[in-house]
């Protein structure tokens, strides 16, 4: 329906989403979400206009036409806090940790990312895979060549979507092809934040890859570019891998650690998010805490590249809690959709349990601990959407079905996947028609993320129209 | 074809398999491997009766009807030693570590297949997505019901599959419905093996489910049984989780460790398979190796129950090498397919070559170790074809297509599965043809255990004749 320049629509369907933070709520977490049976999403110019009961809302509305979803999920699109444009086309590449990797595998493919079509058609493959995952946002790393930047966000225009990223800044550790010097860095960086920040739904992130390959010069004109835009995001990555962090420590001597490097450039703050944090000491995540900034949680990375395993449940110690978002870390991680994404952090979650347990190593114990590193259904789909959106900063956008937030959203079918997946989600939901309780929703989405994978994203919607509709399969 | 009851045909392609073992060819891994690029195998009554290049085994057989298929890599079928029938529907279950997950989730269900109208529909869904998976052979476990048994190997005889199984033989630990008397298991154990074992393509295993389940009166009739059967298997559990082993301890505090139970029942052996056995001491995996049994590495199971890392590269010692077969361990585990098995199976061992490279703890460097870790496409679909069979004692049989074997294999499209696989494969070979050299293909193979999964299998052929075939998907 178009009135006046008003576009409007309103979809019919069974919604699930958070108005809270379910660690926050142990023991009871679903009170932290929000299942609606019958709900009714209404959108005008890409926002939600109105959201709740359909017998409540639909009265609101007259006239408008409605569009049905039955028999799947719908909840706040996934927000993928890491992930490389540029290494598409490398994830699932064998045997290497990361500094080797990186060498081996990862810069001789993004130095193609020169060549702007070249990095035009990786954005339409790009993007396209990330809506066949269900990602509505991510927040990503390009290359150190200008155009990779540009052809990203260009994509992302055309198809209306919030993204955040920004031209990577490296200037040593890689071949000089792969690297950009710090003086072009800077004034690429201005240009590019002037042309694109907060130009439709685009928003840049000042983006030093990592102390590893950045330079004093390099940090030091970051630094002075949030210094200058504020309002501008900082991405990097930290502590991923043992032998990174000898290195980082190497070459930055006078820090006390890989976080002191950040902080020394005036990075680590709201709006900040690094990767990985594996090797994080307690100390440096609480100065995490104090500071506002974020660490994205990588587990498929983690465990391809061999780096560990994130401490999920010290990050969330609620005396000092760090915000934290998902990521795929495409092409460190081997999958795109935050769906396995969540498989493989319940996994981290349950190494660390045990652990902690005390069956292993009696000092070790630490049985509070060990219940925040349960990764169960709310814990995880909140860090995929409102929680993810509250460590990027962008929860008065995005996250959940509130009006005035943007309308990107995913239509999942809890029974499509591998062959058993339906006779599985039949035990945990007895009714053909779907659950009947939040909990119910909450654990056939548990088995959608344990055993599923991007087959259960059926639809994705964009600004409150339909993107992604999956193919049908052949009777 | 069909001359005097005998049925032939015959199958062209892209074949992929293994003469011996790619642990023993490190740094030429590809010695192990045979690459066809233009086969055709020859079966003749569900046996390879010939198999080469097409060039030479044609004229061999002039007349015979040959199915080609093109752009697929055909490798032996998958073989699963370690999986749980009655435990389809409860794959992906959430939240306990082992010894509450059994009681929680799993024998409640098990409990159902006491009934063999729900044991023989278990069944049709259970081979129905092996097959879909690429698994042609598995060892599995069934319930403590002599009719779960049952209704598993007559099914698996109306498909013609090759599979080990028996009685799980439980006598404790779990509630009454779940379990059954020795006596009992003794007996039904004895009529099973009369009624199916070496019948068609069953095998029998005694299978005592593991120490914590069983009595010495248990353990002692599965001694017996052995005594009595010496051709059948042996199937069981050891070291899979730090509560368990320390519950196996107290149980019997007049054995060493856990290996020493298995050991004083006269069960460790050639033919005995015990899953996981992550926490297998260096002397227990020393003695597994003397005694010629086989562990069963289940990654995707030991890290969704938070169980641990399996010390791969301590089990591929060359002074003392423990056979090792994957195994999916539905439910603990959550894919079927080995090939995401495999992928996990990857990660375990970059985390440990991680912790063995002396970056993290000097004290723990074991550069060769760290190297046995790696799981390389060929060590990869080696364990899951060749090195299953070897560590069943299965390979007069299966594993690969030397003629005399039973010809069971898959066809994998390397193309299929999450939206990039395609860009990245073409990154790997350029041909769109296929690959040309045995390296290629590896490297192909490789992305499909990296990014792939049961999409990736085509077809899935069982005793020369196609079995499964994936549903084409809508344009």
């Amino acid at each position: 329906m178009e009135t006046a320049g008003v576009s409007r629509c309103a979809v019919r369907g069974m919604f699930f989403d958070f108005l809270d933070d379910p660690w926050k709520h142990a023991g009871k977490e679903h009170e932290a979400a929000r299942f609606l049976r019958d709900g009714l999403l209404v959108v005008e110019n890409g926002r939600i206009s109105d959201f709740g009961l359909f017998e409540e809302v639909s009265p609101r509305h007259p006239g408008l036409e409605v569009v049905s979803l039955p028999g799947r999920l719908l909840l706040p699109g996934f927000i993928d806090g890491h992930v490389h444009f540029p290494q598409l086309r490398v994830m699932g590449a064998y045997g290497r940790h990361l500094l080797d990797w990186l060498q081996q595998r990862v810069f001789p493919e993004e130095r193609k990312y020169g060549d702007r079509d070249y990095a035009d058609k990786a954005a339409g493959l790009f993007f396209d895979a990330l809506l066949a995952a269900g990602t509505t946002t991510c927040q990503a790393f390009t290359t150190s060549h200008p155009v990779a930047t540009e052809a990203f966000f260009e994509e992302a225009t055309r198809r209306n979507m919030r993204v955040i990223t920004g031209l990577t800044g490296m200037d040593r550790f890689a071949p000089e092809a792969s690297c950009v010097g710090s003086d072009d860095f800077y004034r690429e960086s201005r240009r590019l934040i002037g042309r694109y920040h907060r130009k439709g739904r685009n928003l840049y992130a000042i983006t030093p890859r990592f102390a590893v390959g950045c330079t004093d010069a390099m940090l030091d004109y970051s630094r002075r570019l949030k210094a200058e835009f504020p309002d501008c995001w900082v991405n990097t990555h930290i502590s991923e891998n043992p032998a990174e962090v000898r290195v980082a420590r190497e070459l930055f001597p006078d820090c006390q650690d890989y976080t002191a490097v950040y902080e020394r450039y005036g990075l680590l703050g709201p709006k900040c998010t690094a990767g990985h944090g594996i090797w994080l000491s307690d100390d440096e995540l609480r100065r995490f805490s104090k500071a506002g900034a974020a660490v994205a949680f990588c587990p498929l990375s983690n465990f391809f590249l061999g780096s560990g395993s994130f401490r999920l449940g010290r990050a969330m110690d609620p005396e000092h809690p760090v915000s934290v978002v998902l990521g795929s870390d495409i092409g460190g991680g081997n999958a795109l959709t935050l769906l396995r994404v969540m498989e493989e952090a319940y996994k981290v979650g349950m190494c660390n349990a045990t652990l902690l347990d005390g069956s292993l190593d009696p000092r070790a114990m630490d049985l509070a601990e060990a219940e925040r590193n349960k990764f169960s259904p709310y814990r995880a789909y909140y860090l995929s959407t409102l929680g993810g959106a509250r460590a990027l900063c962008l929860d008065d956008l995005l996250g959940n079905f509130e009006p005035g937030k943007e309308a990107d959203f995913v239509a999942l079918d809890w029974r499509a996947g591998q062959a058993a997946m339906a006779w599985r989600q039949s035990l945990a939901v007895r009714d053909a028609t779907g659950p009947r309780t939040v909990d119910e929703a909450a654990e056939l989405l548990f088995g959608v993320m344990a055993m599923g994978d991007d087959r259960n994203v059926d639809e994705t919607w964009i600004a409150g129209k339909r993107a992604y509709k999956k193919a049908a399969t052949a009777a």
